[in-house]
């Protein structure tokens, strides 16, 4: 019987705290999902990125990080304002799995609350690894952001000229 | 003729000053229509309860308050982002009903405004009997807020273990 | 404790059908919630009234056939397109049930899948019964479809001039 | 003061029937809004062109008639399930109006209900001059079609390979 | 060949500024696209007005300024969530247009980003002539605003008594 | 430079005709980006597999053909009503992507007029691997069906109790 978990982020964008997870997550399980939440939105302060070129730059980081990409299912999610029905929308858009990993609270207890097990996991060096600190940087004008992802994330965020947008993005709105 | 009347609110929990409120437009209607508001919300700071929780809970307190439940007419309602369409939208949703109670002077204009007579309440109490206030205490963790609300409330909010909810969603949020 | 089932339709109109089981069904909880489905339709050959006008249709029929209205949570809910999400969805908004009273097979099916109990109920007389029967004898003009819905009902689509309603609707459209 | 009229179509495509009746409105209002509907529909059966296409169409075919463009309102709309809500919705996206002129028995019992005044016009040769019979023709692959529109709109149809795209939706779809 | 520019605002209200860019870009393109955007809002603090009543003051507006109404090519059109599909959207209403003009370096970025021509316009005295700002001196109370809108602009907000809705928008909320 | 390539369908459920077409593309590209289409729906007639599901059988299936998963990227995609968007709302949920292969004329349409270079392919023979026949066999009671689709996706339908369900579908409906 495949053993399938499941974990939940936004990746905006990819940084090495989550292929740090998906690395260890995979020692636990057969197949893992991974949600790729709040689908719907870009070019906005919190996300800015699209969910074609998350997807582009999580496979390419799970490809630098000798992830077997056959055993990754991504999945991207749009948000929706029920959140007591989040989880079950979760399970129609998803294979069965039997394990949540989050190191988010309010996902455990959402899932919880449905009966599915939930593990807890760290992100190694919050402060380090954080989406909302990779932007910040950006926007600020620092290089530094470029430590905090794969070089992989890096180089397709030089393609399409994230830092750039997300310049934009926070200076102005529609 | 039957006389019906109109109350709205989203009832996250309800209170005694909605029960005060429900009773004493009772005394000049025959049937009250209640709308429960922002129905889409649930597992957020603003709106911790669902739908479902907040009609069970709005039940349990009338009856405890000795309120014929027959002469009540519970009406969840989603919020629209065109607000001039809501009392039309309203409207649709219910059964006719010749005049409007609210404490909220936007509702009561929107109503005004599409020539629905309005009859403006005072709540009782208003600082105490908040739902605004009583969220703030279930997270600081203080036991206060259960002198605001009805004991069948009370004792819901326990089966559903929603302080601990509430708490979860303001410490995190999806 | 508090036994409570649910029972869906569409109550376009509520008709003596629906009543009848609605009579049967109170033999056996305590407390019947009744979903109004297909609650964002009207003006349409299938669903002609409102929600309002269904819910004050249903509440008026209830009181004429002397079931009593405290036993009766009625509740519209809008159709969504993944079924799959249904039943959940159906819970985020009604107070906690046991046990599911229908005749349709599909909503039967919906809820085994997810482990809620059923009871299929058979609509006596079907064939004289129906909301469909009951619309098309409307439009070709007999007023033999009195027969088949309660007084007070009738009386509240010659109020709202229903007929006239349909007729147009079925005619035309948008 | 301003007499406002109101005309709606779904102009898929604008035709000389169309063309005659905005002529005849327009010498007993100062200026009158057109309503294009079902908006959010394109590369379909029913509704060929897009919104774009339609407004683009309408104003070349209204100055090939020598209609002053400046007393034209013209407003795509989006459909919406709750006709019941039609009308105000129509409200919410128009300047005032007083009298809406209408060929369709369903949009002037929508207009009545909500107590505007409607004045019934006659399309002229309806079986001529009908959306409906002009799609056919052009997926027959007959260019009978081109004598019921301006040739305002057989240029912009031209332009946009309107007739190949309406013969592959024919075959196909999505 | 018609040359159409295209270009964005709120419009919550037009004022002068606006109306200055307008006439400017009319000496350049043959016909000017006018979207409102955020179309689905009204009655809040950034949204007061309807979008049938910004289509009433921008007409009557441009008509003060003497602008030949019949160039312009006024459309409504609501906020997606998905900006990278915005360009395309806004294309989908419209009929083609090869330029646009905007003060405001989002739009200028997502209209870039999709290759369509740009050419960046100066607000005049942007600190003036400012919808937030006009829309600040409503609440407070100042008649100042006046001097920054159209004259035909302030007869409107008048008549549909818009500084004391949105003096009531500011001070509570539904 | 990696060749991406993309097909679309809507798996109900995944046949050998499918297969044989990604084999056969998986030729001629690095990565083939697999869009699940109508991935709103599920428990109806034309689509009774929720997304989830289709994810899961094609994944087994690719698997059963020894096609190397990490090459495929699945994209689940809800239709949308606006078709003259599509191609873009594609586009902001993918990858990068080139060459479209399609058997489909409207597919093939709508990328060609945003420009888009398409591959028409033939499914081979396609009266026998069609879903809309397998669908059909399965509602009559047939077991024909089980020799059009790979035997992981026959071990998933009958886990999942798919024929019972579709066939509760086609006697009914919500």
């Amino acid at each position: 019987m495949v053993l399938r978990g499941l974990f939940v982020g936004r990746f905006q964008p990819p940084h090495k705290g989550h292929l740090e997870i998906i690395r260890k997550i995979l020692n636990e399980v057969d197949e893992l999902i991974i949600i790729i939440g709040s689908a719907q939105y870009n070019y906005t302060l919190r996300n800015p990125f699209t969910t074609g070129e998350r997807i582009w730059m999580l496979r390419e980081a799970l490809r630098e990080y000798d992830i077997d990409l056959s055993r990754i299912i991504i999945v991207p999610l749009n948000d929706i304002e029920n959140n007591a029905l989040w989880v079950r929308y979760v399970q129609t858009h998803t294979p069965p799995f039997s394990i949540v990993y989050t190191g988010n609270e309010f996902v455990a207890k959402l899932f919880k609350d449905m009966n599915v097990e939930v593990k807890m996991v760290d992100m190694i060096e919050r402060d380090k690894y954080s989406g909302t600190r990779i932007r910040e940087l950006m926007i600020k004008g620092s290089d530094e952001w470029k430590e905090f992802v794969p070089k992989s994330v890096v180089k397709i965020i030089e393609i399409i000229r994230g830092v750039e947008r997300l310049k934009i993005v926070a200076r102005t709105s529609l």
